[in-house]
């Protein structure tokens, strides 16, 4: 899980405070960087990564040697186009790709392991606006995220309203549900239940609780993909078996079942390049996000719309309709707080099958929605 | 684990034989009476229990002390008259209620474990007709049953038409789908990541994989509820601090929020009452259910309506607009295929809002059509 070489890191000169009131010294932050910055530095696009992602948006996986995760939507013509934008995205605090986190050295030259202070999703906001401090970049054209990174883009407008002339999120809340909370506890549990977690002192064992891992991600993928993607992909379809024989039942406890075969590929795949505590880490920051209650005032329930009181920014909201994490009704409730705090919003629901994860796959309409917003 | 004293239970005489080619010898079905059986033994109903339930309907389960499942449901002057019904309620093979299961031993004096065969639905409803041969009941007033206990109950009414003249399948479906049986292999893959577990020999040990089961119990909780209904019950509020602190966030990974405490607390719960090898049998069993599959033949696909060809049955089918574990199309589905081999069936879609749950919840609208129904 080391950094790519050819990843840039800066370190930040000052600690970072945190919203549990501790702060976080000689804090690194890993990114990359696709395109030119202009010289007056104003085609500077901050794009922010989801739970499990990472910096590389557009270049090989330096793990995985898969391309980057969003390769389809950023390059040289592309919706995001590298010949006319500077693309910038860092690894959060927390993760495990280079920015500090749960697996760096503390002070003591230990890892942090469950030392790390729990963060929020404003504190990885700090940090991303941290860099850009240091990068010198006064505002950004644009902030775009999906999923827990279209948090980290409200969240920058929230509370660094200076920072963004355009703010893009897509498939992403501007609050954790009880489901969503759920569903993060039960991945936390599994990775906690797993012994080899150690309480979090593994870094050194040589055994790190991949099991416990893998069924957490097991777990999250469902919730990422729709019940019809599910059925178009896999349906009841059977595995051949492992002696030849075509689609039929073991009567065991093999994957029997294509779908079964998938979820353990992408269980076991994932704990190659993910760190076990950054997962509790960043779980625990999105369930802690709910952007109202963050700018609640004189003890009263906090409203949505006051958290973008300040802004002048131009928003773009984008959902799926097959989306069940993050429904479209997530979306519109942050539209209508927008609309509130009479700020300049466009929304659109688009159609895809591909459930949350449509922000990553291959929807020809978000490519227009995202290139004409950003233009 | 081992079965009240105040359950009856037979031995079946003959081996039972199952889908898998295999037979289960000396089967043991433990079961729960309610109401007096008719001289004419006209006026028996079997109601099937879900995944994790068992023949404890209407008396106080003798692990938890808690009421039976469906003790609102079954009674005397309740929906299920016990006054003018014998019910019958039988553990499943493949459970730990007292039937025959992998806890259970096998010939050598030793817990089967995972020697226990891979059964399927149609085999737990080979051994409820076994005990109904034994009590020499020819034909039920009615078979029923919600969710595992639907499938049981269109299970008998495919594969044994003569042995029940109503058949009422609640909040279940003819075929589990794709997310079905992938939400169970991440609850199987939770407890075979249990070091426990050991390869399903952990009956001797005093260690049984009880954090594995209790991510699988999680997990699979989450799909009993609805989200509206988890917001409602839960939403976003925070756990009072073990030091008197109101509702605030810890910083750290205690159960903040009251759905984390609350899933916790369902997950250890469930450990004491059942067994983990029971739970990868059963949803094993339930994932291979697909009921028009079942009755294919010369080599076709099969059409579900083919599987109730023979059927001289009334149905009853109900669905609840909240559960999307299996969705009301999936009672549709079954709707129309009963339609088309020419079964009388009445289908309804109830409005509740607690999921898949709300067919053991208070639902007053569901008392008043099973009521209706087996009149």
């Amino acid at each position: 899980m080391a950094p790519s070489p050819a990843t840039q890191a800066i370190t930040l000169p000052d600690p970072l405070p945190l919203d549990s009131g501790e702060a976080l010294e000689h804090v690194q932050i890993a990114y990359e960087t696709y395109g030119e910055l202009a010289a007056d530095k104003s085609n500077a696009i901050l794009l922010c990564h989801a739970l499990t992602g990472d910096q590389f948006v557009a270049r090989e996986h330096p793990v995985t040697g898969k391309p980057g995760w969003w390769a389809r939507m950023v390059g040289p013509g592309k919706p995001i186009d590298t010949d006319r934008y500077h693309v910038i995205c860092a690894n959060v605090i927390g993760s495990c790709m280079g920015s500090t986190g749960p697996a760096s050295d503390a002070a003591d030259g230990k890892p942090y392991a469950m030392r790390f202070p729990v963060i929020t999703i404003r504190d990885m906001v700090r940090g991303l606006v941290g860099l850009l401090d240091q990068l010198e970049i006064a505002q950004l054209h644009a902030v775009v995220g999906g999923s827990m990174g279209g948090m980290q883009a409200l969240s920058l407008a929230a509370n660094f309203p200076e920072r963004a002339a355009r703010v893009l999120a897509i498939a992403s809340t501007a609050r954790h549900s009880a489901q969503n909370i759920a569903f993060h506890e039960v991945g936390r549990q599994a990775i906690m239940a797993d012994p080899n977690w150690a309480e979090g002192d593994y870094y050194a064992t040589g055994a790190a609780p991949d099991a416990g891992l893998a069924v957490a991600r097991m777990a999250a993928h469902i919730t990422y993909l729709s019940e019809a993607g599910l059925t178009d992909k896999f349906g009841r379809r059977l595995q051949d078996r492992p002696d030849g024989t075509k689609g039929a039942k073991s009567f065991g406890f093999d994957a029997d079942f294509q779908v079964e075969s998938y979820l353990r590929y992408q269980g076991s795949g994932f704990t190659r390049r993910f760190d076990a505590n950054s997962y509790l880490y960043i779980t625990r920051a999105m369930d802690y996000f709910d952007l109202a209650e963050e700018h609640a005032k004189d003890g009263k329930e906090g409203r949505l719309a006051d958290a973008f009181a300040d802004s002048k920014a131009r928003f773009c909201l984008v959902s799926f309709d097959s989306d069940w994490l993050y429904p479209t009704a997530e979306s519109r409730h942050v539209v209508h707080a927008l609309n509130a705090a009479g700020a300049p919003v466009s929304f659109v629901e688009l159609s895809a099958p591909f459930g949350h994860d449509s922000f990553l796959l291959d929807v020809p309409e978000l490519d227009r929605v995202v290139k004409g917003f950003i233009e």
